[in-house]
């Protein structure tokens, strides 16, 4: 059993702490929310510890990831190791790294799949970094990958970066998968030829090629809600998906796939769109077609 | 001087006659519409016209063409040549010229490119059918088709059908035109680097690589309208645009810049997208990502 | 335990004859390899089961189908049914269900989903047709479908066309799936920041969000072949994904996702594009941009 | 008529010195190739100016644009005015005129477009920068930019950084023209309906809705080559292609138009695509699929 800080207690830190003191590891965790944390400050959180010490950080990417490694850079010992396990750009991994190396100071940068299901289901995970550091975690590591081999649940994908960097393309992927099931669920809906659309996404889940833990998710959804017409087709993205976009674009990959789905989310958000204002704009112009007026 | 019927007054149909009459032709025009025809029926155009007759048709596509196709098959004489101008697609048009075949009445299908403008700056043409008919046709081409040299406006683009496949790529490839500049425009008003939009775009009239007649009307339209926004980004699509979607499928011909360009059109007329509320409904399911509910 | 007809003997067909004798129900199957047939003609087939008869058929979609359908209208008495299970366009049916109920003899359509893993996994199935006629062929359904809820592995989709119409957008989604994966493991290669691609994806294979059965089968294709050389990107289609886009044009849905995929196989056939030679020809022009000359 | 100074005598500079000299004004030229150099140094060429002096930098965009910009800085005059003309992205822009306005030398960066073809027709300029600067310039601007109207051909874009992302879009706008085109003409020659495919382009030169610049060029292109068999679909990018996309991405504006020209590009380059590898080693999983194994 081992020691681990945990600085983060969101919807995934949160979880991530239920799951790893269910098998037996001690965690302190530490959170701005007084109502979740179990330390005043990060330095009581590093005192708590024994060095040399494991911190898991896992709080929003960007700024406040940067914020808390300098923070625990001024609180942490030589030998102690800072884990990374937000989704950073994998372009921060390198920095964080070599600042925390200036003052010997450990760094794994690991890519968490899972979400809210990640507490009953084990969370997939991706790492970054040494060898070395990889096997001082890897009791964490197994306590938070999904049982069955490890594997299937697990990957030292490479040297500082390489973690997020698989966890990027993971999410850019996973765009792409629920794009694909969004366009044949509107068609079905749209066609009406399917009577009970469904029923038949539901008898999707064995034997067909399409089977899937989102298509499991999709039927969970459609349980509740049979058309979808509870909710609004307004859909955020978090970074990732446009993250791998750039990198598609930097190593002059195709990504069809991954930039339609991305856009799809873009459009999603406008209420009217400059381009089609422009296009509406044109046939107006040259064939005298209708446009419609605002307020009409 | 040649004498034609003109079967079809709306928006083409009524410029050309213009334009036809002040090249010198004699037309005969037949429309529904009262206000606008010369004849009271398609029986009292067929006698108002000396044999071998002309009678171009431009009725909108699909019913209305092939029901008057039928009507002046009974009408017409052997030798008498039918010109369909309208948007009809090509496989429209062996069918055509076998019923009118049946009675030894010649068939060219011509597409017709230039809306509006076309009555002023004359019509780019695109013939299929017969060479001996392209012939017999050729003063009223020569008339509706812009100044300067004839290949630059007009192409006998091959047998049956070939006219209207040719005018089906030419609007197929107007969507990606049209597109790529609404994208464009909309770059520049969510970027706000460019501090004044309307003169960058009228900038691109002379010397650049994109000056084209499109970029000319949209010039135009930002003259009227410097952001657009007296219209709403709805905007119709009329057949060509998907009948060329349906040649690259056949073909298997990649067409992603023109399947894009349609499909920004479906969205644009969409309230709501059901592929999107799928894809928020997925995200909630295992992020527990918030989501827009109806009426919030 | 019931009498199964079953025509058509290939990769699928003889997978299933097996799957069902293992259930303990009999099939008399024909096929016109006389080394997988257990009849010499469909006139014997028929003949060896007793009526009211279920006739299976398993051949290629389009006139093999349809010439099977019509021998067997023949062949076979009123009251009788026959099932299409093959990956008919849904069009099809309607035309196949009126040419048989003219003789009083059932229509059933159905999906079935799950390639060469069906013997042992069972399939995917999605049925179109009468009420009745889905009752009377549920035996032979439940032996197919994998182990399970029925409903995770079969529906009734609607009536007749809706089975392969269900399976149709079913391949159309897995087109897109395909492509999402494939585009992630491209960049993940081109990149070079993760060291172990394939390890990468096979740790995607529990707790992530883009676990899958395709995931599964893509790990299975690495371990064999872990940068996949041995092998050309050449990618046929087989009919429904360009169907799928052809119904996304039909019902004005956007398909940005599912046509990318469609066309990334299409372009994936070509030895070169006349589409970039006429881009290559285009930069050439105006900017003196240098080409790749043919022989270069 | 007014004194510039020119560094970089390349396709575009070279050309721009011919016209400025044939519109009378002085330009001092320096290349590092001494068959078009004016001057032996950029040393020479600042001492042979006149202050305040007007120094025009036309040198490939990244590096080779920066070192020049510092070269210059320690040679220039405050009160002097350096123009970046080359293809810089616009986040270069105001890191150069903060090192220039450190020594109060002013910076203009100019977006021009226009290929080969701008000595004889005049380049499109769009320009950033303070007012005072463009105004300074204008003679310069006057003798680049095509007759007609100045606003035509010429817009001040807005502040620094203007000019360049005015020409990034312009550029990403260009690649979706180019495609669109492309794809069409590819469909008609897959589709061989219409017979003469360079007479149906030549056709669209006049009246039609798709007339353009670059539509004359793809004439040109045929007149030479009619099927462009010379040629390989073989297509470099050149930046302004990849920062439009990326600048879509910042803004979170959908560009399926823009990215598939730039994706179909990265493509044409491929010998072989590890994504349709990828596709083809799946589908040979699931459904026993043959694949082209390397070497057949």
């Amino acid at each position: 059993m081992v020691q681990l800080g945990l600085v983060g207690l969101g919807k995934m830190g949160f979880n991530m702490r239920e799951r790893l003191r269910a098998a037996g590891h001690e965690v302190v965790g530490y959170d701005r929310n007084p109502e979740v944390t179990d330390t005043a400050s990060l330095a009581e959180l590093v005192s708590a510890l024994d060095a040399p010490r494991i911190v898991w950080v896992m709080v929003p990417a960007g700024d406040a990831t940067r914020e808390t490694v300098l923070e625990l850079r001024e609180l942490l010992d030589p030998g102690d190791l800072l884990i990374d396990g937000g989704n950073s750009r994998f372009s921060d991994d390198k920095k964080n790294a070599a600042l925390l190396a200036e003052k010997n100071i450990g760094y794994l940068d690991v890519g968490v799949s899972g979400g809210v299901w990640g507490k009953e289901n084990g969370y997939g995970l991706m790492a970054g970094g040494a060898k070395e550091d990889v096997a001082r975690a890897m009791p964490i590591f197994d306590a938070l990958r999904p049982e069955g081999p490890r594997e299937e649940g697990f990957a030292h994908a490479g040297s500082v970066g390489a973690g997020h960097y698989a966890k990027m393309v993971h999410n850019g992927i996973e765009y792409g998968l629920m794009q694909a099931y969004a366009e044949g669920f509107e068609l079905l809906e749209a066609a009406k030829v399917v009577e009970d659309v469904p029923a038949v996404i539901k008898a999707w889940q064995r034997g067909t090629v399409v089977r899937s833990w989102l298509l499991d998710l999709l039927v969970r959804a459609l349980d509740e809600d049979p058309e979808l017409d509870d909710l609004e087709g307004y859909v955020e993205d978090s970074g990732e998906g446009r993250w791998t976009l750039e990198e598609a674009i930097n190593n002059a990959v195709p990504a069809p796939v991954i930039s339609a789905a991305l856009f799809a989310r873009f459009a999603s958000r406008q209420q009217d769109s400059a381009a089609m204002r422009a296009v509406a704009a044109l046939r107006n112009q040259f064939g005298g077609h209708a446009v419609k007026k605002v307020g009409e």
